[in-house]
């Protein structure tokens, strides 16, 4: 489906909208409903399952979204987390600068220096896409944080966190003293970030707040975290800083062992590899439109030693989209955190020794992957609208019809509540047709509808038994009501990682 | 415990801690560390099942923090969400009015005009409590709302949300064609709120950033929601506003149908006790440490027709504490954002006639009630600190050791991998003695302890089963581990209510 299409199916199943919508809206803005909201925290909860539950030593936090000036002085926001940003003289519009050069740079302007992105407007004779006048500003840096008012006086300056991985740096030192006081460590957190994007877009792919889902895992250089093991095999669709600079601009299927054969450190591979089958064999993405694109020296910020972009094909936007990243950071965070705060983040390494722990950054658009999930497994199946979610990731877990509702509601109410106190997703639903019925939990992924009928409870040797249906194969069964529960559950459950 | 004693447990254990700690903190603002953030999701699960589990007509949406300006203007909080602010002309600190008069007027400043404050600071002679200087200025309005600089031209104004609440109102149009059509019609937000106190104290009791639980009610009033049925008998501790005006200020046992004859609606009460049921049986509680106090005309906001807020008695705090409320609040909220948006927020109550929907709104504060379950459940059991959390609230529901880490490690973490996939959060711990591995646990609440031992692996009878022991009880159970899962599954779901 077109971005369009899409975004009005979202709309009116009441997915998302954008918020304060009775006002008109509020760009960059979104409200996830009933269904998205659910969605939501199963994706969420089956990142969590993946990642965190990859190690004992990996934990959860859930940290405030605010923090003092001091903190981004530190990280660098303050200074370096801008972008480039062109003002029309005639119409006093403002625009990202990438937007003002799209035609004639259509890869973005990262890498490019304010001068040398004036020269191109000039050299193109670039007008402002509002007013059409070539009345074009020099670029200036546009930092995207939100600062606020803090305090009484309003004086102590205060910022909403840019980055959910900020958090999981100033947590280091305390969570040091709660685990095990040992490296790898790992501190995660699903949270808000904000930007003030200059020109929110693409719905959930440009917010000016949105989830973000990171894991950051500290560790000693020494001893980096992770083996190939049985990843050795797996072939990772990458795209090759080197190559594309070479002009050689495909997609490669590699083989992890190849990769770190090429150079790349196995620690890392091995966290690319964990990253492409959660994409791949968790949220359902088909292979050939994953690709993990390398950014150069030049492309990367300038703490990132290595950095691959996990890229989706977004069919909606009409191109590969980044919906994840793997970061290997170095000691950046926390030597800029240990000078800014004037505390020591350096860990004994055993003996005397110590070591500023270097950081691996795993990290997960929440927003543009549930997006994702509807580009890639929301669609038409001839007469049905289908939305093909793994179980584990569907809003309702379960459709619990009466096929009568005046004859079996006490049954099927009954039925509804029982399979929600066993920890099962039940929507009961007495509305309209079963096929209307059916089709409302097509559109909304629930992989599971259950009929109760005149047999149900009827003297028969069928009482007590309900129609199963199965949502994409439309394969019904007859079984014991009582019986559900236990059938259901283990499809609603994310995979989990393997034991080391 | 004292506040001292007890937050600094909270801290060790990793359950909560300053945000930018190695910088010093930041007022008002903390970070839930990996045991506060799992009892916090938790009790977000619970709370969800009982408010919005109540009725298929009730859904929890995931709204924007952010909202633009004329949101906030017709909600009244441009104009009235503010807080009495006196500062010393001698030392420049500023005061919430609250704080000043703290000595001569316990109870708060709630209902008094500048004037009035003014007044008993000069009646009472009343010194800045930081200088001692008797320089302190007259009573301003100091609005509690952090706005931002929103879009690029940082003309807009946009606000974080003071309230969930407002996220709901905005969203009732949206979820109005989204659902049923029909009334009552429930939309709760879990989500944060963020006040720029101007005196953040009490640890989780006033912050700056916090989460509130709110569900909100929409209904007709011709047919309000909520018979009493069963609820009739249930005795409610109330503080009547009447009685504390004539000055007999005990709370008194009253019968939720007593409380109807009385006066108050009979929806109202039904609502009332089905908070008081999640406060003393779902959260756990004790009933003489609760009692729903009633504001009176002045007391209370204006838009606001009734209102009780839940307190509990806090004991590290010394008082009884809101930690939940009830408001009737009439039509204000979808009349005023009508007239704002301009858009007709009345509907069809059938046929051509047309209602602007009332609102019952239950509101419940996260953090508040995250202490409080610290509060009264955590404390020390002869030589162990212990905290009783019901099985559902608690962090991790089963620790998994073996007696011997180098003899059963393969069979405890297997044990450990198969609980998780199982949905059972248990946590593998091998570290320090079996004493030590029980204690750890009793202080972070986990009700079940598992240990494999020499039996567990050994060719005898007892092969494959572990000792189970219950946290409370200290009683010790052999048991077939696989058949744990089936076992602690029950325990581990929170209540749920009734089948109207």
């Amino acid at each position: 489906m077109k971005i369009d299409e899409l975004y009005a199916l979202l709309r009116r199943r009441g997915v998302l909208w954008p918020t304060a919508e009775i006002y008109g809206g509020a760009q960059g803005l979104y409200d996830y409903g009933p269904l998205g909201a659910a969605l939501k925290r199963r994706l969420e909860s089956a990142w969590a399952s993946w990642f965190v539950g990859r190690s004992p030593d990996y934990y959860l936090i859930e940290p405030a979204e605010i923090v003092p000036e001091a903190v981004v002085r530190a990280s660098g926001h303050l200074e370096n987390f801008t972008d480039p940003e062109i003002t029309c003289d005639a119409c006093h519009t403002s625009f990202r600068a990438d937007t003002i050069l799209e035609k004639v740079r259509p890869d973005g302007v990262d890498g490019l220096s304010p001068a040398q992105i004036e020269e191109v407007v000039r050299a193109n004779e670039l007008r402002c896409p509002k007013c059409g006048a070539k009345t074009l500003s020099v670029p200036t840096a546009f930092n995207l944080m939100f600062d606020l008012p803090f305090g009484v006086a309003r004086a102590e300056r205060a910022y909403l966190l840019p980055e959910t991985a900020q958090a999981s740096y100033l947590a280091f030192a305390r969570m040091w003293e709660v685990g095990r006081k040992a490296l790898p460590l790992g501190i995660a957190v699903i949270g808000r970030a904000f930007r003030n994007e200059i020109a929110p877009r693409q719905v959930l792919f440009r917010m000016r707040s949105f989830t973000q889902a990171e894991l950051q895992i500290f560790f000693d250089p020494a001893a980096p975290p992770g083996r190939l093991g049985p990843h050795g095999s797996e072939k990772v669709p990458v795209l090759r800083a080197d190559r594309r600079e070479r002009g050689e601009g495909s997609t490669e299927l590699v083989s992890a062992e190849a990769l770190v054969a090429g150079g790349l450190p196995e620690f890392y591979v091995d966290h690319l590899v964990h990253m492409l089958r959660f994409l791949r064999d968790v949220l359902g993405y088909p292979a050939d439109r994953l690709r993990f694109f390398e950014k150069s020296e030049k492309e990367r910020a300038f703490y990132n030693r290595i950095q691959f972009d996990a890229e989706l094909f977004v069919e909606s936007l009409g191109g590969f989209k980044e919906v994840a990243a793997v970061h290997y950071r170095g000691d950046y965070d926390l030597r800029r955190h240990g000078e800014g705060s004037g505390k020591d983040l350096s860990v004994s390494r055993g003996g005397t020794e110590r070591v500023v722990p270097h950081v691996l950054e795993l990290t997960f658009g929440v927003d543009r992957n549930l997006w994702g999930l509807a580009d890639v497994h929301l669609g038409r199946d001839g007469e049905r609208t289908l939305w093909r979610l793994p179980p584990y990731l569907a809003p309702v877990s379960a459709g619990v019809f009466p096929l009568i509702a005046k004859e079996q509601r006490p049954f099927a109410e009954r039925l509804a509540h029982e399979l929600l106190a066993a920890g099962v997703d039940a929507e009961y639903d007495e509305a309209s047709s079963i096929g209307k019925r059916y089709a409302r939990m097509d559109e909304a992924g629930t992989p599971f509808c259950v009929t109760v009928d005149g047999l149900t409870v009827g003297d028969g040797p069928e009482h007590g038994t309900v129609t199963v249906r199965a949502r994409d194969s439309k394969a019904q069964e007859r079984v014991p009501a009582s019986e559900l529960a236990a059938r259901f559950a283990p499809s609603l459950r994310p995979p989990r990682p393997e034991i080391p």
